[in-house]
């Protein structure tokens, strides 16, 4: 099983009469989203499910990937927020694993969530070791079985810029 | 300072009529590392130099590196070979500081060399956890001042099949 980690693309800056959660991409971070999402189709990528953070720049990031025909299938989750944890979502999503051995799962978040995240999946810790751009991603392969944690294998960690 | 690995392309398989260090690149191998080359130089990468393992295979991949006009200097150490140890080269090239501080560098060799060293310039340890493929490389960012090992950020991991 494969884990796509997708950081959302540029967005709004913070500012006081906008929430934290409704900041949006900005067009800047629309087009290059856009163009990512484009390449990645033509690499062959495909997600069986991409999930999404609730928040409205992750939303955007992945209602892009699904219109570049990257997965037919989106769902939200609150695992995904910025306060998530991975011990809940590897618990509810890959213990006992729910997905077929060869899914191809994308999770569409935050940083610096996704970053720590694979660390925790490859060294068991986080160590602040891994530079994840938005519309970045990193490419995870889980253990056939047993647990994820510090045990997975990172086969892909690439910024936008090397996508365009 | 920025550092590159960069694993040889396809080469022969190991045989009795051949030494190890005498393999080459086959066909394949020569034309799928000229592609990776390409598009790194249309990614605008440049390196100020690059230092490649004195075995056949690993000095093949450099040349062609060069002649994608990645560089303009190509230089051998015996420390990129497989028996090599990443304290010797850090000790000799790093400490003191002996590049600029802009310097990319990039090192041309073997696995499990190249992605043991880059759990050990960011981890400090390692585990087995990157998948370093023939003709793939890591970008690995190296700290401004003191030991890179175990401080060092990695920015980039890719496959060639996601560069051709």
């Amino acid at each position: 099983m494969e884990l796509y980690l997708i950081r959302h693309g540029i967005a709004e800056d913070k500012a006081l009469n906008i929430k934290d959660e409704e900041r949006a991409l900005t067009r800047e971070g629309k087009e290059k989203t856009q163009k990512v999402a484009q390449r990645l189709f033509d690499l062959s990528l495909h997600f069986d499910v991409i999930v999404t953070s609730p928040l409205v720049r992750a939303k955007q990031t992945a209602e892009i990937l699904i219109a570049a025909g990257l997965s037919s299938q989106m769902e939200e989750s609150s695992h995904l927020k910025p306060e998530g944890n991975i011990h809940n979502w590897v618990t509810d999503w890959l213990e006992p694993r729910n997905y077929p051995q060869k899914t191809q799962l994308a999770l569409v978040g935050h940083e610096p969530n996704l970053s720590e995240w694979a660390e925790i999946l490859l060294w068991g810790e986080t160590k602040a070791s891994l530079v994840l751009k938005k519309a970045g991603m990193i490419g995870i392969k889980l253990p056939e079985i047993g647990s994820p944690l510090g045990r997975s294998q990172m086969f892909w960690l690439t910024p936008p810029k090397y996508l365009l």
